[in-house]
């Protein structure tokens, strides 16, 4: 992302995707970032892998947290850029520090599906820390889980 | 495991683990369970896949919460077969029911080292569920991630 | 409530909140259950006993914590009795089992107002516990706490 | 407590106590914080107002909530003082800022006792903001409430 000037939400929103989806542990998961109706979403195909209970074919928990985690983290980045709130560079400085600070997640329905899409959405931003609200549903629009975290920056 | 009659806890625990390590998003992650010392601890070599932020070279996030849902449910079904409430029989309706209903991880330090290793002990166990409380340390003994986690069953 | 028959779920919910109003340490935090719009929300005035934090004047973090819980808990047996799973009798033993498995509660802005009202609402309904996310506002409407309990019943 | 000198730590401890236990939500509901055994423990007698579930006579949920919490604050509060990282008056802003950003509260056993004690001890201590462990016990040991908080300063 460039650092010294101000670029529209939605050039920043293409450049933190294409940032994050490098990360090695996004792409050893084959999890995709992209930028859409001026927000981010997390995709993920169903595979074989991903499967945590064989005996009922459901999807690994991890792979949900892994998710819900991620997303939270991008999407957080994306708001603190759009809310501008102090200068560019602190903005850029909040961003490159981000960390989880704790995340819950609820398994709400048995991960099955062919495909899974997370979304996520600020709930408090504040001077030094955010907390932020995630859900991941499959490719019929079940919710099979929901997250809350906390971020550190 | 056995289902019709009881083994001693040792032998529990070694087939635990043997099927355990057969579940498909643990052997992808190359998350290795091993029953020593009378529990069951998980042990993950830390490799480039697993890297959340390249710029600080940290463990994933979710690569703590996949660990510590992991170890809390083998434990989890473990300590089911040990305290052995009701009849065998019902003990292992309950152990192939046993679901993560929700998990809670604290990040405490950045995830760095050579190996993380994972355990979780019983601070309640019900009747139709249990809470499980979890650590990930690393090769030094340093405190990466605790966790919390509510089971049904 | 009438445990023989089934009643509309506005004279269910008026029972409901007759008896929970009745809650010891409801009365003495002076919490008031209403039920309106088809939903149960509880509603609190400010006075100085509910200080947290007599520097800033802002409520004290359990306060909020135990109008979540309480909301979520007779939100989450109107729902039982809504969905009436089951025999009316099973729902009903449900409903006197019903207990907090486990709550989180994340602050999102300092607790000031006149009033402060609490809702819930099921976001997974199993055969033995359900999960609940709430919600704490001011009269102001902004939102002060947000909450995600489970119960087992 | 001084800002403008520093104390030995069982000074700052009665003075800690002695500020706290004027908090408005604590005499109402009659907790005492106490100085001992180098560290702080928050007490309180069973009381009829404090009964959430009348049928079984069990504490309401959000006594323990309102009693972890203010635990956590407190130890919060000290070992920041005791750790001294940064100047004295640094530690003193980040003291009188220090507010709850998320609690989480698991129920282990029905809260049934003549007195509550509860205790807390760090586990994380950042730079911005800690997260504390903590756990309420009746007077005969048995644990009723274990919890988990994070701290912004």
């Amino acid at each position: 992302m460039d650092k010294t000037k101000r670029v529209p939400i939605e050039v920043a929103g293409a450049q933190l995707v294409a940032a994050f989806n490098k990360t090695p542990y996004l792409t050893f998961n084959q999890m995709e970032m992209r930028f859409e109706d001026d927000t981010i979403r997390c995709y993920l195909d169903a595979r074989r892998e991903l499967v945590g209970n064989t005996h009922f074919n459901i999807l690994h928990g991890g792979v949900a947290a892994t998710m819900l985690d991620s997303i939270a983290g991008i999407v957080a980045m994306l708001e603190l850029y759009r809310r501008n709130q102090g200068t560019l560079s602190e903005q850029h400085k909040k961003m490159a520090r981000l960390a989880t600070v704790d995340l819950r997640v609820d398994y709400l329905a048995p991960g099955r599906g062919k495909q899974y899409i997370a979304n996520a959405e600020v709930i408090r931003m504040g001077r030094k820390g955010c907390t932020m609200r995630m859900e991941m549903v499959n490719d019929e629009g079940k919710s099979i889980a929901m997250g809350i975290a906390t971020f550190a920056y």
